[in-house]
């Protein structure tokens, strides 16, 4: 059993990726938001590089199914419906939408898991659930990867917390660290270090601190919620939508 | 005051470096084997990207005073005078000597700190003399950056670790957060938590770990003799010597 974290997308190479089960972690706040959007009703999730690229491909769809959505420094792109805020996304708003989302560092981070065999994404607020199938993936040989989308490129204390209490949760309450490379040794110590009081190293890390100076403090408390939903979005086929949900949607 | 750690050299941007004073850490091995090699007479030690780029510089120096040294997957390179252990770099072997060095990610480290002000070399061997610069470095408004090598583009837990030990030499025992990034939080945690027991994080890191598989645990050991030696290497004008000695060395 292997257990690899990368703590950016940058530090991948791809015999790391390749055939295995990888989870993305972006918890402020892409993964969050994202759960939240699926949870409560979204179609699915269509992650892009650029502002251009999603303007684009959202000429190409149903305009009033879609919502533009997603963020650069941390605010609402301009002309698009919606930030990148969990807070934003309600049943009302997003039940039956197909997202069109681009965000400064969690939506890269989707994009750059091609060759893995499974990707899912991550947070606080779907935890229970994603690790379930980190256990699973850990009682395999090949094991899984867990891929932050860290801050431009570089170290977030956020997602590392949450990789190490997903490993934790895929350990089961085992004290395990063969198999485990240099990045998941150090999340489980954080893990560890902060038990569950996500608000500590959330308010902490470079990113809460600027989501609090910028109004946002909401978001890093819901994005503190742990498992307050059992959704497990998948990305596959350039689209990310909930396990086992057909990719026609209930919004009739 | 700032203190940064970037875990690798791809997490760093510019803005970064720019004017800022910067400590490049490779415990395992190249900062430790350089540390070395000064502290027992080499002249200096000039690192390069590549096999080839090594080569040819070479062809251009006086060849009886150079040593071409290095490693690629931890062994001598074919036809180099050294490899990159610190047991090599005795006084009979480098005593005058200048070194052209290539290794697969501290030397690549060295060569990315282009725009800082100034840029020392720090590993367990030279802890206390690196330290002292590192204290009046944090007095700074501008503090300083600690560049690790990290392995292969990824996080590296023995550079992070001597990393946070740096930073707890820099404060001089005041438990200070304000102005650590993400990573230099995480460094500090993890000084914290393995203390002075340096052989602890350095056979427990993936590096620690290869390099005994190959036959290098007796370099492990040597890496980590705390403040063995009282030097302090600058890298200026692509060449990393000892401040405060001169150019022309004592050789003769």
């Amino acid at each position: 059993m292997r257990i690899d974290v990368a703590f950016t997308p940058a530090g991948l190479g791809a015999s790391d990726l390749t055939g295995r089960t990888v989870f993305v972690i972006d918890t402020l706040r892409a993964t969050t938001t994202i759960c939240t959007a699926l949870a409560n009703g979204a179609r699915g999730v269509i992650p892009v590089e650029s502002i251009d690229e999603a303007m684009r491909l959202t000429q190409t769809l149903e305009r009033k199914e879609v919502l533009l959505t997603g963020e650069r420094h941390s605010v609402r792109v301009d002309g698009f419906d919606l930030g990148n805020s969990p807070l934003e996304m309600t049943g009302p708003v997003v039940q039956g939408k197909t997202l069109v989302m681009t965000t400064t560092n969690g939506t890269k981070a989707v994009l750059a898991t091609t060759g893995a065999s499974s990707v899912y994404l991550a947070s606080a607020v779907n935890l229970a659930t994603v690790g379930e199938v980190a256990r699973a993936a850990a009682a395999t040989t090949e094991g899984f990867l867990v891929l932050c989308a860290g801050r431009s490129g570089a170290f977030a204390l956020e997602d590392a917390y949450t990789a190490g209490r997903l490993i934790l949760e895929s350990l089961g309450g085992r004290r395990h660290r063969k198999g485990l490379n240099d990045a998941a040794l150090v999340s489980v110590d954080l893990a560890r270090r902060y038990g569950t009081r996500w608000l500590r190293p959330l308010f902490l890390s470079a990113a809460g601190r600027e989501l609090r100076e910028k109004g946002f403090q909401e978001d890093v408390v819901e994005a503190a919620s742990e498992s307050r939903y059992a959704v497990l979005p998948v990305y596959a086929d350039r689209r990310i939508s909930l396990q086992g949900v057909p990719a026609v949607a209930t919004s009739s």
